[in-house]
């Protein structure tokens, strides 16, 4: 069966093998040209094409797993590949191959009074980590960007997902194959057994640099909590969308319905919407008008009850509920102050937005909100690094440290200080 | 005594006191304007000078406990102030008040084509811990740092200078006062229990975002082995210096006597000697000789104690040894290769320097060699915060997330994006 592993290695031993691997490949990666990894890339994808067959006939066996075991149909639908998804799999990675290669940028550069001249220059991070639950176009997706930025990566899928993730890794070791670099460079964790992930969140023995959870709250949570290096990730979106008294209301319709209700299943997704008292009066009844006609439940406080008759009471744990469904939480706030405290309390640092046409409270929604997105006049479902223009995202994080926001190749790096003399000693 | 605290209050509650203080204060200290910030540094200048004959009365009481314990002269002259010292911690605050605020600048900005203009703005991180031994003017230093960048600091300082930096924390929050900022931005841990390192160390209930520990190589391994927020910091300094082939001797012997022999005791002291092979008949004997005769010991491979008379001969354990003394290991390599190969296995990846004409040699080892510094004709000794332009630094990191080489204000601080639309709803 796959993923069990000989019984004569135990998943310590197996997951210390990965890391030192990944390490190793890390080198020759580092400093492989952008030629060559965009070639490896690009050959990356065409094998996805060339593979689909052998991708679709594992895809079955995971479909039929997955349906033997009475997996939910949302699960099984995003388990399911087809020609249409494989084609975007091998697309998003030619997408990868084409955006600029972050490694050897020089990211700022000055000259000092003694003639030395510093360059700041972006590098690798190493290792990078990514645990991930069943959606199996992410193998190729962190692989990309992890290749993309000169990272070594550590793929450990969804036990659902194990055929289907195996088959398009194989494509990837085809692309790294016709390029030269090591095959270590993307490694699919070779066993199911929950105990790697273990081995992964304690570090691999300094083998891995960064963690990268995607997938459902509790994994994330379990990863957060647990892991003793680094992790990009985001536990929750609890996003916000106040509407100021210096709204345009249209505006205001328009950007409440699809920020809850374009998808609602997403991080992006609005969970509570604000609204500044003084236009209750006028703009509650049509702002929630339009979110029950798109199929939202509403739950509001005191005031948004007494207005609008199709509001249940909201209760205090409405607040600090991330639904990922049709329902939103309303609150009459007093004005972006009000605002601006209700949001600091409750976010979950992800992304905020503010319908105004007052300037002064957009730049105090902007300065005074400790979260990693604030959008003015735009729907909160642009959180995203595609949106964003990075090209792809391996996910978003809400963490001050490092990354913040969409991660993309840019945020899988790091940099070091080259530094230019003639003969300088200190004095 | 100072330090003791209320027995009614056990440690672990008094420091999550001290981190909600931290919390709350960053908040308004997060939204303070330059000129706050500057003023409230200026002032803070002027009370540490006002302050003067209280900081000394205070300094003499840590003196005359460091003299009665026994306390080495080295530590001694470290915690020791006299007018002098004073009046460069004052100085040094002015310094820092006078760089660019950090805090709102625009790191990046773009267009998207459907007119979002999303910008990436600096915001501070939050709290940050500093964790430092007997040396006072970290207080000012550190503190002074944070406030520029934003962040309220939390400052545990060694038991034996408990005094200085009591006095000059009382300086400090003459400044904070002066400029309407709260006094919890820079809070002194009130007690000089160790049980209060290990509650920072457990992160403050998620009150304290990144530790900073200034101090010698003990101190460091704790924090970085036992905090569970991330650690801006540098176990060790083992710097290389690297003559190729194609250097200009006199330069070179003018750089390794400065990297090695200026100052001993820092970070950025080179600690091994690589000489390219082909250049060892001619090059290592007066290379060696000036440092014999700036007083340094000469541990030696092989090939080196045969050109050398004056060499003893290396164990392995040399080449991985941060002496911060007057030695050095030397070792004849084969070219930049044989060099990028030894301090990639050896170094602790804070800063090494090449000695080259070749531009091919300088790339290679600028590319190949995995560290925060890397020099061109220069000494290492020019790894430091101040030589690179930065006013002032709180440390040095080796490890490659968030902060790399020197930390200064731009360092402290994270990002948040700001996106400015029109009405843009996501299809």
């Amino acid at each position: 069966m796959l993923g069990r592993v000989d019984a004569e290695q135990p998943i310590a031993d197996l997951m210390a093998d990965v890391g030192r691997k990944a390490r190793a490949a890390s080198q020759p990666l580092s400093i492989a040209s952008p030629n060559k990894k965009a070639a490896a890339l690009l050959a990356m994808a065409d094998a996805v094409d060339q593979r689909k067959a052998e991708i679709l006939r594992a895809n079955e066996q995971d479909m039929a797993n997955g349906e033997k075991t009475g997996m939910a149909a949302s699960l099984l639908d995003r388990l399911k590949l087809d020609e249409q998804r494989i084609a975007s799999i091998s697309e998003s990675i030619r997408t990868i191959a084409g955006l600029g290669d972050p490694v050897g940028e020089i990211i700022a550069e000055w000259d000092r009074p003694n003639g030395l001249h510093i360059e700041r220059v972006r590098t690798p991070l190493g290792v990078i980590g990514v645990i991930y639950e069943s959606r199996p176009n992410v193998t190729a997706d962190a692989a990309a960007l992890c290749l993309k930025s000169g990272n070594a990566v550590i793929l450990r899928g969804g036990s659902d997902s194990a055929h289907s993730s195996k088959a398009i890794h194989e494509a990837l070791l085809d692309g790294l194959e016709a390029a030269g670099l090591p095959k270590d460079a993307i490694q699919l964790v070779p066993t199911t057994d929950r105990a790697a992930v273990g081995e992964m969140l304690k570090g691999l023995d300094g083998n891995l640099d960064v963690i990268i959870p995607r997938g459902g709250k509790s994994l994330v949570a379990r990863v957060q909590s647990e892991a003793r290096v680094p992790v990009f990730a985001h536990l929750e979106g609890l996003c916000h969308l106040y509407i100021d008294a210096s709204a345009d209301l249209a505006m205001a319709r328009k950007i409440a319905v699809n920020a809850k209700m374009r998808r609602t299943g997403v991080c992006g997704s609005a969970e509570t919407l604000l609204v500044d008292r003084l236009i209750a009066p006028s703009h509650l009844v049509p702002l929630l008008e339009d979110l029950r006609a798109a199929g939202c439940e509403i739950r509001g406080d005191e005031g948004v009850v007494e207005l609008f008759a199709g509001a249940k009471p909201a209760t205090d744990e409405d607040w600090s509920t991330e639904y990922l469904d049709a329902i939103i939480s309303v609150k009459l706030v007093n004005g972006v102050d009000g605002a601006i405290q209700h949001i600091n309390q409750y976010s979950s640092h992800h992304t905020e937005a503010v319908i105004a046409e007052d300037v002064l409270v957009v730049e105090r929604f902007f300065n005074e909100i400790d979260s990693a997105i604030l959008l003015h006049n735009a729907s909160t479902q642009f959180a995203d690094g595609g949106e964003f223009g990075m090209g792809a995202e391996i996910g978003i994080a809400t963490g001050k440290m490092h990354a913040r926001g969409p991660v993309g190749v840019e945020q899988l790096t790091s940099f070091k200080y080259r530094v230019r003399g003639n003969g300088q000693t200190r004095p």
